[in-house]
Order: C-alpha cells, then sequence, then structure tokens
C-alpha cells in the first residue's frame, strides 16, 4: 500500500463499523495477491503487501505478524507493558482478548461488542469512530522480564522456553539510557497511515490491559525513516539525510527468510519463536542543534552519502552500492573509515543485515530550548547476538555520528509468528 | 484545500527547492481564486482558501496571517519563545528574518541561500528536502511579556503599545498550570498536512532565532479536533465525541468579521493590531482513563450530543441546534443544565462564538501508566476578554466535563495582521 492518500475519509457519516463494508472490500482485492487464502490454512505472507491506491486494511491473521514486511506507514504509536499480575491464566487471556481486539481494530472495526447497554462504558473509545483502517497492523513482543523478572522469578511458568537470544541488550559504549523508557515485558508497535488510529489502537489495548498490565513507556513517531517494500521512496532523518536506503526490502523474499523470520531449528528450546523475530527498540536522540552548525561538508563525511541525493560519496546515484576502496587526494578513502554508511554497511558487518522500521520523534524541549528529537530506531532480526549486537558494539565505539547522538532508551523483544484463525499471539508459548 | 492527501509525493528526486515549480503553478491557480491578486495591493483573505485537491501551499503574504480561516491542517507543531536578547533591534531583525524564512518554507523552498559554501552549515536542515508544502501554514504571536517583562521592565521600548485585551489570562477554576507549558514572549503555529514539514518549520524557525531568543515550550499536535470550514467534516477529540460542531467557519465572513479579526478602532493604543487576532492556547489534559469507564449515558450527557452522530440531545442531525428547552421525564431538559454544549453555546454566552482550532495530542505516559493526553486548544478572538474569559470562567467552574479535564498549560498572544510584500512581521509595532 505504497503512497496512499493518508487523510482519513471524512465524508462519510458513518460508523468505523459500517464502513468496513468499503474497507472489507478492498482487504479482499488486497488479500488475493497476498496471502492467497485466509482460511484455515495459513500461506506464508513473505510477499509485499496489497497494491490498493486507497486506505485499507492488512489482513491480520498469517504465518508472520503484520506490521514487520509491511510497507512502512507513515505514523507510529509504540507502547512497552509490564504485566501487573503475576497469573498465567491473566496472561493468556490478556494475549486472548489482545488478538481478538486486534483482529478487529486492523480491520477498521470498533472494539468490543457494538451494542452495548446505554448503562455501560462503551466497549471502544470511539476517536476513530468514522476513520478508515488506515493501514493499521499491530505487532506483538515479548520481553526478557516477562520470562523471569528482575527478582529472578519465573511468574508464568514459562522460563525454560526463553529464547535464547532473548536478553537484555548490553551497555553499548556511551549509552545514556532511562529505565523509563526501556524494556518491558511486553510491546506493542502500532503503525498507521493516521496517528489517531495508531493512538486509538493502543489506548484501547491498554484498557483492555486494565488489572493485568500497564504501560511502562510508550513514544510517538511522526515520520517513517526506513524503506521496507522497493515501491517506497527513502525518506529523510532529522539529520536532514535520506535514512536506511541500503534497508532490506520486503521484495528480498530470500534475504529476509534468511535475516528477518526466525527458522525451524533455530533455538530448539524455543520452537515456539519460528516465523516469529526480534525486535530492538532504541530511543536515539539527535543533538539537532549542534548537528545544525556543522558544515555540509563535514556532515556528508560522517554520514559517508551526499545529502540531496543520499548517493555514497565514491559515486553515482542513492542505490549505487558504496565503494569504499575509492580514494581522493592526499589517498584518502572518499568514505571516510569512520563513516556511518561504512560502519553499518553489510559488507563491514559480516554479511549480515537487518531489517530497519523506525521513526522520527520530536518529544517538547529541554530547559534550554533545545528539542527532545531523534530517531526511534526499531529493526526486525533473526537473532540479535550476530546481527545486532556486534554491529552497534561498533557503530557505538566508532561511527563519526555518535558525536551527535545519545541511546537513552532500549528494549528487546521476541515477535512471535502470526496468529492462526482462532488462535492467540503466543499461542505456542503457553501450549 | 479540504481533504488533501496527506501523504507527501515522494514519487520526486527533485530537492525541495526544485519541486516549486510544481506548487508555484498549483498557488497561482489557487490565488487567483483566493485573495485576487497578490501585489503592491494586499485584498482580504476572508474568503476560505484554495480547494486544489492536491498538496500545495497558502500565500504567505495578505491582510491576515494565514493559519487562522485556513481550513485546518491534519498536524500541529507549536512553540513559544522567549527573548534571550533585550535588543529591539535583535527583536526587529528576527521578525525580519523569520517573516523572509517563513514565506520561504510555506512556498514549499527550503530556508536561505540555496547554494551555500561547502565548508559552512547548510541554511536548510533538510529533513523536508523533497516534501511538497504540505498546506503548511506559519501563525506568529507577541506575547503580553514581550511588552513587559516579569521585572516590569519594557525592554523593547513597546509596553505602551500593549493591546488592552493582551494580559495573561487570569486563573481559571481548577487551573493546574505547569510555568514550563504556559506564556512566552513569542508564539508559533506551524500546521501543515505532514508533520515532517511542520517540525522542519518549527525547527528552523528555532535555529534562527539562535542568539535572541529560545524554545520556552513546544506541543505536537497529531490530529485536528476543529472544522474551520464547511467542507470539513467534524473531527473527534480523544472523549471519543464530534468536537466543534458549532465552530465558526470560514465561510461566515460576515461572523469572522465579527469575531475574529481585531477591527480599527478596537483598541487606541495598539493600532498595529488591526486585522489581527488574539490567540488563546490551552494544553488540556484529559483523564482518559476514568472517561473510558463511564457510561455512554453519562458521557452523552456531559456533552450533551451524542456520540456516534454529534447530534444535540434534544434531537435532529449533527448539524441541528440544539434546544435547551426540550425536556424529558421527570421534566428534566434533555441536554443536562451542566453539559459541555450548554454552556458553551453562545446563547449562554452573550452571543459570543469563537474560532476554535485545537489538536489531539498524546505525549507519553506516567508513572501509572496513564497515557499524557488530551487536547491541546487554540482558539481565535476578535477580544479575550468577553468571548474567551467569561466563557472559560463559566466552564470551569459548572461543566460537568471538568471532573475529566485539567488544564496544564496556558497562554495569550497578540496575533499580528497578515504580512504585505516586502513587509515584515508585526512591523506595524515598531514603526
Amino acid at each position: 500500500m505504497p503512497e496512499t492518500p493518508d487523510q482519513p475519509d471524512r465524508t462519510s457519516g458513518l460508523s468505523r463499523r459500517r464502513l468496513l463494508g468499503v474497507a472489507g472490500a478492498g482487504t479482499a482485492i488486497g488479500a488475493a495477491g497476498f496471502v492467497g487464502g485466509l482460511g484455515a490454512s495459513w500461506a506464508s505472507d513473505d510477499k509485499p503487501a496489497r497494491q490498493a491506491a486507497q486506505p485499507g486494511s492488512y489482513p491480520f491473521h498469517g504465518a508472520h505478524q503484520a506490521g514487520i514486511v509491511t510497507p512502512a506507514q507513515d505514523r507510529l504509536h509504540f507502547a512497552a507493558f509490564d504485566l501487573t499480575s503475576n497469573s498465567r491464566d491473566d496472561l493468556v487471556a490478556l494475549l486472548r482478548d489482545w488478538t481478538a481486539a486486534a483482529a478487529r481494530m486492523t480491520a477498521g472495526e470498533l472494539v468490543g461488542e457494538p451494542s452495548r447497554p446505554y448503562d455501560a462504558p462503551p466497549d471502544d473509545t470511539g476517536e476513530a469512530i468514522g476513520l478508515p483502517p488506515s493501514g493499521l497492523t499491530l505487532t506483538f513482543g515479548f520481553g526478557p522480564s516477562l520470562f523471569r523478572d528482575a527478582s529472578g522469578a519465573d511468574r508464568f511458568g514459562i522460563a525454560d522456553r526463553r529464547p535464547k537470544a532473548l536478553r537484555r541488550l548490553p551497555h553499548f559504549p556511551a549509552d545514556n539510557l532511562a529505565a523509563e523508557r526501556s524494556d518491558g515485558d511486553l510491546c506493542v508497535q502500532a503503525c498507521a497511515d493516521d496517528p489517531q488510529v495508531a493512538v486509538h489502537a493502543v489506548r484501547n489495548l491498554a484498557r483492555i490491559a486494565f488489572g493485568t498490565a500497564a504501560i511502562r513507556w510508550s513514544q510517538l513517531g511522526f515520520g517513517r525513516t526506513s524503506s521496507t517494500s522497493q515501491a517506497q521512496q527513502t525518506p529523510r532523518n532529522l539529520f536532514g539525510f535520506k535514512d536506511g536506503t541500503a534497508n532490506l526490502k520486503a521484495e528480498d523474499t530470500e534475504q529476509i527468510d534468511r535475516f528477518v523470520w526466525v527458522g525451524d531449528g533455530d533455538d530448539p528450546r524455543a520452537g515456539w519463536l519460528t516465523g516469529g523475530s526480534y525486535l530492538v527498540a532504541r530511543r536515539i536522540n539527535m543533538t539537532i542543534e549542534t548537528w545544525d552548525r556543522t558544515s555540509l561538508r563535514e556532515q556528508e563525511g560522517i554520514v559517508g552519502r551526499d545529502r540531496q541525493h543520499g548517493a555514497p560519496l565514491s559515486g553515482g546515484t542513492e542505490f549505487t552500492e558504496p565503494d569504499f576502496s575509492v580514494t581522493g587526494r592526499g589517498g584518502k578513502p572518499l568514505i571516510p573509515l569512520d563513516s556511518h554508511v561504512r560502519l553499518a554497511h553489510p559488507s563491514q558487518n559480516k554479511g549480515v543485515q537487518i531489517l530497519r522500521r523506525g521513526y522520527n520523534f520530536t518529544d517538547g524541549n529541554d530547559r534550554l530550548g533545545r528539542l527532545d528529537a531523534g530517531l526511534f530506531f526499531i529493526a526486525y532480526v533473526r537473532d540479535p547476538a550476530t546481527q545486532y549486537i556486534p554491529m552497534q558494539n561498533r557503530l557505538s565505539r566508532d561511527d563519526a555520528m555518535m558525536e551527535y547522538l545519545q541511546h537513552t532508551g532500549s528494549a528487546l523483544f521476541a515477535v512471535p509468528p502470526g496468529v492462526r484463525e482462532g488462535g492467540y499471539l503466543g499461542e505456542g508459548l503457553f501450549t
């Protein structure tokens, strides 16, 4: 669903539920070329999603959760939750309830029962009534603390099924993390082309969780910083540069299989994660005021690409492969040794790649008037231990860009596979 | 420009500047039916803006500033600034520089000089390169403290030209204001259909102000809560209700003249404000978790309208005038005496009206997991002393909705008239 209008269709006075007639039709068309039959069987959804040029919905059920290889929507509301109950039954009930609500909301329907008694609170909070599905996807994850909390307790009887790679990320050089922006037992990534639809989804999931889980931290993102489909143009981050040019794209199904989806046998004690992935979240503040006083020459040297077109400094256009061997005056490499593009490039990282899915954020300002702004980095990887941690260690230590960055939040989640009709999120972990 | 697609056109690899060829053409078309000739003369722009169905730009110059009766765009970045210099020359230079930058950015051009030396910082921070104008408007205001600061000093020699109505808003019942979210010497309201374009504008204005003024507070809004044109559908606030149904619309030019624009002779010592307005900003937190546990019956009684359609409880459809005299069982009025729609209605407020232009916001969450969310209320009035203050006093005291609201920020600004070609913002105040 690339380049769809973000403006919700407010020309209809119909309820969100009644709009579904329209949305449903669009979905059916899209789904025909997408998962090839959403019934009892659940096919692969590796393929890029529907091409419909109008706001629509993505199927909730499938082999993988939506919101990973789905073409990155424009807006984000991310929330991490902590369990407030120690009951396994409560946790499973929550996952079942979230599953039902997510299936409805991503289809553009109201949460819960449409006809509640007038003297009861409505099931749905209402602010998305009349808005189309807006490409909403809801992607859920499980944090390390779900398996064993800070005191070491196995609250839910699942500690022995913790995936080996699911542990708190290490402290990287120059990390300045805030506990209240890090970690969490559960997470949900809500992406949509209309921010009101994303906020509505998180709010209703939080409401459903009341008594079982509460939001630990949350983050809004206003502009995607990655393309996850070849059909999308490369967006810009708050340094003013195109970001994620070399990102994995949904169309590279072989690469996606290799670098994003957890494979059968990857982790014998966590077979339930097969078809899932790992979500790395990093809140990265940018000291944009300092960056803005840096020369264009220095900025481009730090990034390793030109600002206008995003072409590597070794020449060509945006999608030309960087040539790290080309040297200029005095034998210096045109793409500096400490440039971001060099240090993050697969060729410098044993060939591994990651699927980036981050968003620009701005959260007010500090007492000096500096905007609290940056990049909310999200990446999906098959194995954080080999794909993310070594690369981030190198970047945090050597990347010239680090002078303008401060990592202020961090979390890692295991993202269970998609849900089949009649199933629930993470079901394999509890059965 | 109602219902335009929000998705920026990223299909072009051209620079923002080179895109102007396209944007400029659109503007010319729109302007023809809009201000009727933008040359040496500056006609009235009371009329609703351009009808073009694609992203475009609003003229920056005109009798009134854009962003007031302009059909409310979808996204907001609002910032209040404090002067860090006491020099009148610095202040005037800032207003001149902001004027030039605002004219460029609202037309979709890069700020400053396009061809800067490679060894100098770029004039424009770059994150909007390639994005269309996105309907950006920038609306500037002057706070009471610009005329006389907290110590009583007349820093800029303009104290005797302070408009009589420009004073800090009074303390309303139940106000719980934070100083760091209130007041300010200057303000800018950036509205656009793409949040990245709005954020880019505020950031570049802050950058230009460096050394003269710094951001005091800032607020992002993700969803408009008011229609300012008959062509727009009524949006919903975070209580799930349609908001601003009875709002003034740009098409009511007589009402706009009567209730929005400061008239010639309104205030003899502040003739420079003629053609301007006053901007009331209130950050209103909603305790949505409590609201969500309230029955639909109670919610509708508090609002005075039904949730699904926004019709008054006295019957009819959304745009039916409420009939406050209709009673139901036991002789009770169908629209309760303490309902929001009754207390805010012009008939209960000596016939006065206001032009609302607010936005929904969500700024993370508190330690209990409750979303920090609500309505960033913006209203434009000709005279806050008669149009806003009495009404807010009544609402803060009697409105049943106040149980679910907390006002956490407050500011009042005088909004100078529009800028003519070759002039600068607020010029009349300094000449």
